[in-house]
């Protein structure tokens, strides 16, 4: 039995979690609804409506409290292994918000409220000079982070650490160096062999049957309908609005079967792990996970041990061919099967094999820490991440939107956040 | 020129104003969205959500700063109507609020949160019971907020306060008297004469077509559809989640042109209403109307006295012959124009003809007021709707679908609204 005063501080500390979640809820319903329905025009009193509820949120997790209430908790030894980590979350989360001003968080929300989509567009104009300015922003922005919040040797720690706690910036450059090794050994290898035959992915294949495919396919995958949507954006994701209201997106592209297909598998796999946890943790900031990369490990799981293997194949295969009789009309599943587990260089990191996946990861990491320790300006991003594209996969590319603009990550302010995906691939 | 103080003080409330009026915005994002997309899971944890909301707003909206500031602010004559207005508004919200408690309103926000989609449920099977117990805990609760707020005369004079400031539950009475006894003379002399054909409105528009029209037609009334969006719900809706994002809903029927036509007509009115404000007071509470009554006295004009005349006739049609071939093949404008202006009553009051609208809002005015003073209990409401059904109109309604269970304002909490549609039509 717990002494009754930690029981009490306990419940107090669980009350403010259950505030603090549902609080950053709301913010993600907004931010979901962003990227799905904002008209254009609607840009920039959203993005103050987000910075007010990032202030709002920054005053629930530095409220005084919390201090003295965490640190009790931490000497308590509590019994549940839950609640010790509620209580750890809590104590790191305060220490850390507690260096940031309420005005730093606001203005940080305002500006990549504002960012991204400065840089859906310049995506689509395929032109970095109309996103340079928010990315000195957020760099600058970023810097100033790890300023504020400290870090052993390298300013990339402060922010990995939001995605990937205790993890260092050396610990990632050690098992990314390693990686790299193998990969480049193994893509070699795969270049002496045979190269399998794949051009049946770049069909025809009709929007409204990849969409009437996947939606039969997520219940199959126990993807709960009832508690989640899957919706249309620009750059694919999984939010949790609620335990119950898990909210996917994919973009559609007729012209290649892949990204809608095994996109919506790897946010299914986020959402089954949002889905799956326990009902007592509804509203519970322990309800989103280990880390990042943990969370990872899950979609990558998804997309690539279950939905890249032969039995997923032959159990899904049937139902492709009733969607796409033209497109696969003289494929069979062996070589549908071998078909998606091409491995070959290519641009696009949502689009990568396997193999050579973790591979962008590493090059946005590189860019990544050097943005962060100042050896590379933004202006020389696009030149820089051309040349390591040509280094690592023997590519350039012909222009931003296939380089350094594919993502939406830098314009969310998620610098530190790419190493989990390769992580993620090695849990 | 204003005193520096004045200035000053004017200064912090419009501060205050513009955090109100962005929480109440991020509000009505969450309730946008529980109307078009939320899971069905999802619907209890939104409540919590929505509550949590209701409490901040509760306590912005009653800082104790605000009784002085207004108080003073008040005094100081000053020279802007604007102003003025802005001050009125928050010395008369601040006093009501300051009757009710946090608790209360969030307890409030929890139960509207639910009773909504057991609305949608209760009516999607007709079933009155199933709402039954959610109409008894709204009823009780708008009873105590009338007796927390305290009224002159009647309980009901506290709720109509806050859709049509100043006016009591008198006033409308005699103007409905006046008001029922024009439309029944007005009704009995149109059932003397020939009855126009309306038949052709009931023949299939096909979902994707009238999407097409009302789509066409938008940007020809003054939508602006960059800083707003259409989207499809039970009940139709025009919200605000920024100055430059109003969004309108409508439902689809297949089998009569009517509801989606003039729906989206309708809610476009309060859309122009709400994209039109001075750009100044975009994030200002001003940039919300006069009074519920004169924001639909925008829809209600758009919808009839534009939508329903000769001359908008004349404009659409040969929009609406491109899109309707069938449907319209042996109707020509005069037809048409005669048809959409048939008189006769009817059971459903948003499809309901300009003349015998306003008895519909007659007969829920007085089950509201009937409720709000004890003298009818909820669960004599689908008997006393379908007599005074009979009454009114002559017609009984079949089912509670059709009856009682047609409008989602009751689970929205929102007694005291209805009497504004009538009051719109007459401003």
């Amino acid at each position: 039995m717990l002494p009754q005063s930690s029981e009490s501080r306990l419940k107090e500390l669980k009350d403010i979690d259950r505030r603090i979640t549902r609080m950053a809820r709301i913010k993600a319903i907004l931010e979901w609804d962003q990227e799905t329905n904002l008209p254009p025009s609607g840009v920039e009193e959203r993005a103050e409506q987000l910075a007010a509820l990032e202030g709002l949120l920054h005053e629930l997790r530095t409220q005084p409290l919390l201090g003295p209430l965490t640190a009790e908790l931490a000497e308590a030894t509590l019994p549940s292994a839950e609640d010790r980590a509620l209580v750890e979350r809590h104590q790191r989360e305060y220490l850390r918000s507690s260096k940031l001003t309420k005005d730093f968080v606001e203005r940080r929300a305002r500006l990549i409220g504002v960012a991204q989509p400065a840089w859906a567009l310049a995506r689509r104009e395929a032109d970095f000079s109309q996103f340079l300015p928010y990315l000195e922003k957020i760099v600058e922005l970023e810097r100033e982070t790890a300023d504020r919040v400290g870090y052993a040797t390298h300013p990339y720690d402060a922010l990995l650490d939001v995605y990937e706690p205790l993890t260092t910036t050396q610990d990632v450059r050690e098992i990314f160096a390693e990686l790299e090794k193998g990969i480049v050994e193994l893509v070699q290898t795969i270049r002496t062999r045979p190269q399998v035959d794949s051009a049946f992915l770049y069909r025809r294949y009709p929007k409204e049957m990849q969409e009437a495919t996947v939606r039969e396919i997520l219940p199959k995958l126990g993807f709960d309908t009832k508690a989640g949507r899957l919706d249309t954006t620009t750059h694919p994701f999984c939010t949790t609005l609620g335990s119950k209201d898990v909210r996917i997106t994919t973009r559609w592209d007729e012209k290649f079967f892949n990204p809608a297909f095994f996109g919506v598998i790897h946010e299914t796999g986020h959402a089954l792990y949002e889905q799956g946890f326990d009902p007592k943790l509804a509203e519970s900031s322990l309800a989103s996970g280990t880390s990042l990369g943990i969370h990872e490990s899950q979609s990558r799981f998804w997309e690539n041990i279950v939905g890249r293997s032969r039995a997923f194949v032959d159990h899904v295969f049937p139902l492709l061919r009733r969607h796409f009789p033209e497109a696969l009309s003289n494929v069979d599943a062996e070589t549908f099967f071998r078909g998606i587990n091409r491995v070959e260089p290519s641009f696009i990191r949502v689009e990568a094999d396997e193999v050579t996946y973790s591979l962008h990861i590493l090059l946005r990491f590189r860019l990544e820490t050097a943005l962060l320790d100042g050896s590379l300006a933004p202006a020389d991003v696009p030149g820089a991440w051309n040349d390591l594209s040509e280094k690592l996969f023997g590519l350039r590319p012909s222009n931003d939107a296939e380089g350094c603009l594919q993502d939406i990550h830098w314009a969310m302010g998620g610098l530190g956040y790419f190493p989990t995906y390769a992580l993620g691939n090695l849990y």
